[in-house]
């Protein structure tokens, strides 16, 4: 397991840096180690100060270990873990000796259920940021923070295709590249589309499921987008594939669709529109989808309504909250939109961001020279941290299909989905 | 199309008592008529008065026509729609020729989304009774009007399995029996079960699922019901079959479930559970699933939170209320248990109605013998309406599959559901 503890756990430099004695731990500090770890649920992980102090059960070898590196970093954590940690471990200061990804998961397994969780527990960890607003000014920026860090970063370790979302694994040795293209036919097959249809797609990405649905199913499709390097990027591969003349990419908000579709579809959108304009999302919805229209909108969620951990809310993604499934259905159930199916993929999505994790491991040396070294580590903190949250139940995903309340032509079942040999046509 | 006439229309006795006039309406009684047809939406139907007086489109023949048969009928009619439409059809003071199912969808079609509706809309149909309480002594009441009628008279027309829940169609020309027993067939694959695991069933109903459970799956099935007459029957029918040993059943309230088991079921219980008892639901079954075992809940739902039809309410199924698809959520968000797979049935249960219709009409001599003409004219009416309130989209069917928040027991994809040839294994 040479490789593992190389590139999940924690730099030999580092290490020794934060073990050179930053003075003795106090007992109060070390006291104030233990009530954390307890506040925490005891999970099944070591914490050891700067000077080798320990918390945890004693000989429990191959759990992972949290090395807190210095006075201050302790002191941070138990002011505000929810940001800290992650800046921390950025920076260097905390680090991890073993998995990170098993670590987190340990974390996430000891946290108790929100409607369980002790006053004390709250007070220690619920100490959030303020989501940011995603009116038509703050969405933009909110999605320029992270969509245009550069698409050549996100080209080291994405598929080919640049799906930034679930893939979908119906057999579990699938590669990366291969389960998106089963997303992608899965999702079609939910759509019913059939050749000649139009489609609109909200928030379409590097354009992977608009290429796919023109190119196999021989649709229209008019792809949304309010990130510049996404929509360019989108936009030179559907030349270079010769589907221009299939897809239209709009720069624009979700809120301005306009037009008459026979399905419309947004994956990995939702988490970027916040719980407040849901019913905006699902009137824009009732406006643009056909009678007989088709639906189906592909999201991250949780059980229980919570904000996203504040250092992913600061850092990663500004703005984004994953939706409980009630919170969903006030994009139908206000505008005359009946739930069809619920798809829950969170597994999918575990193995998904392990297979980009692996992938971004392998190019760690181009992306720090891209960026820098706490760059690197923040990213793997928040892969590792994502792989976590879907492992251990904290986050879902959910693929919604829905339509039209009065749309009596619907199939027998949902046996079609899952007919054998995607009907791989070729639309030129 | 003499059939359809003769057992959805009106008898022509009937009909020619309601037109001996009752004298010759007034100009206001007109122009209230028209009002009200107007406050429906304008439905495509007529109606008439006992004077022949009508409104509607002139010629519009093939529409049916409601007939009001008295001056008090009318305004009856006025002043509590919800409640006095069931009481005076079943009295026979209001008729209708043509089809009763055609007009009621009719009706439903033009009726605003609640969210749109106007406050004279809300003011005439709105009027509705405080639904009777859902405690443990008041569900005994509840359940003791509807299905304590006599065993003898649902057998006249459901099942010979005595399924009283929606079935499923997967082939569209399925008979009653194959689609009843292809919806239980659905549902075990839906549960994974494989024999020797243990099952609770909560609301078993006349014992269908749980002989089916037992006898194609080979599991142990503790079910649950608190209509006397239903235990008595399902008992005798797990006797007669040789299924007594593998099947408890427990005369006794859902709450008072006991016991560790690798599925929980519920089929057509939850209409009666009450919203304000979703969270105690779901502590009963986060208490008894064991962490990898799965749960399904089917139900009839609706888009919007809206209280049962008044008449319905008090006249057939007293407490009962379809949930929304979130309401149902309050069942699992707080008790960590996470949503699988949500499947809408819809179009599924108005057929499954259709064909209850059918044979009760085949029987309504029977039951006029065994009730009178008052209760006849009262069912078909109840199943009328149900049959348009799901064809029309104002009801919902959704079965609702979940599993503990932390169970990754999980199979790879759904294609599981749909292979060909039910596993069909005899475990005497």
């Amino acid at each position: 397991m040479k490789r593992e503890g190389s590139y999940l756990g924690l730099p030999e430099d580092v290490s020794a840096r934060a073990r050179r004695g930053r003075g003795r731990s106090t007992g109060l500090e070390q006291w104030l180690l233990r009530r954390l770890r307890e506040a925490m649920g005891n999970p099944a992980v070591r914490v050891t100060l700067w000077d080798g102090y320990t918390a945890g059960e004693p000989g429990a070898r191959g759990q992972p270990t949290l090395v807190i590196g210095d006075r201050s970093a302790l002191w941070r954590l138990l002011t505000n873990p929810g940001l800290n940690f992650g800046d921390d471990y950025s920076a260097g200061r905390l680090n991890v000796e073993g998995s990170l990804t098993a670590l987190l998961e340990a974390v996430y397994r000891a946290r108790p259920n929100p409607a369980d969780s002790t006053l004390a527990y709250r007070l220690a960890f619920s100490r959030r940021l303020r989501r940011r607003p995603n009116s038509l000014a703050g969405s933009r920026g909110n999605i320029h923070h992270h969509y245009d860090i550069g698409n050549d970063f996100y080209r080291m370790w994405l598929d080919p295709d640049m799906a930034y979302t679930c893939a979908y694994y119906p057999q579990p040795d699938m590669d990366l590249g291969a389960a998106q293209r089963a997303k992608m036919e899965h999702i079609c097959r939910k759509l019913r589309l059939r050749p000649g249809q139009t489609v609109v797609e909200a928030g379409c990405g590097w354009g992977g499921l608009s290429r796919y649905m023109a190119s196999h199913h021989g649709v229209r499709v008019a792809a949304y987008n309010i990130s510049p390097q996404q929509i360019t990027y989108a936009r030179q591969r559907a030349q270079a594939d010769g589907l221009d003349h299939r897809i239209d990419y709009i720069e624009d908000d979700y809120r301005n669709i306009r037009g008459d579709y026979d399905a419309f579809v947004s994956v990995g959108m939702l988490e970027h529109v916040g719980p407040e304009h849901f019913g905006e999302l699902g009137a824009v919805i009732r406006r643009c989808l056909k009678p007989a229209g088709l639906g189906l909108i592909h999201s991250i969620g949780q059980n229980c309504s919570e904000p996203m951990n504040a250092w992913v809310e600061k850092r990663i993604f500004p703005g984004a909250y994953p939706p409980t499934l009630a919170e969903m259905t006030t994009i139908f159930e206000p505008n005359e939109l009946t739930v069809l199916d619920v798809e829950n993929l969170r597994l999918h999505y575990a193995r998904t961001l392990q297979h980009w994790l692996e992938r971004f491991e392998g190019r760690r040396d181009d992306v720090r020279q891209m960026f820098d070294e706490k760059f690197v580590r923040a990213w793997r903190l928040y892969l590792a941290a994502s792989i976590a949250n879907f492992s251990t139940g904290w986050l879902q995903l959910f693929q919604v299909a829905f339509t039209g309340a009065r749309n009596n032509a619907l199939p027998e079942s949902r046996a079609h989905l899952y007919q054998n040999g995607p009907s791989f046509q070729a639309h030129g």
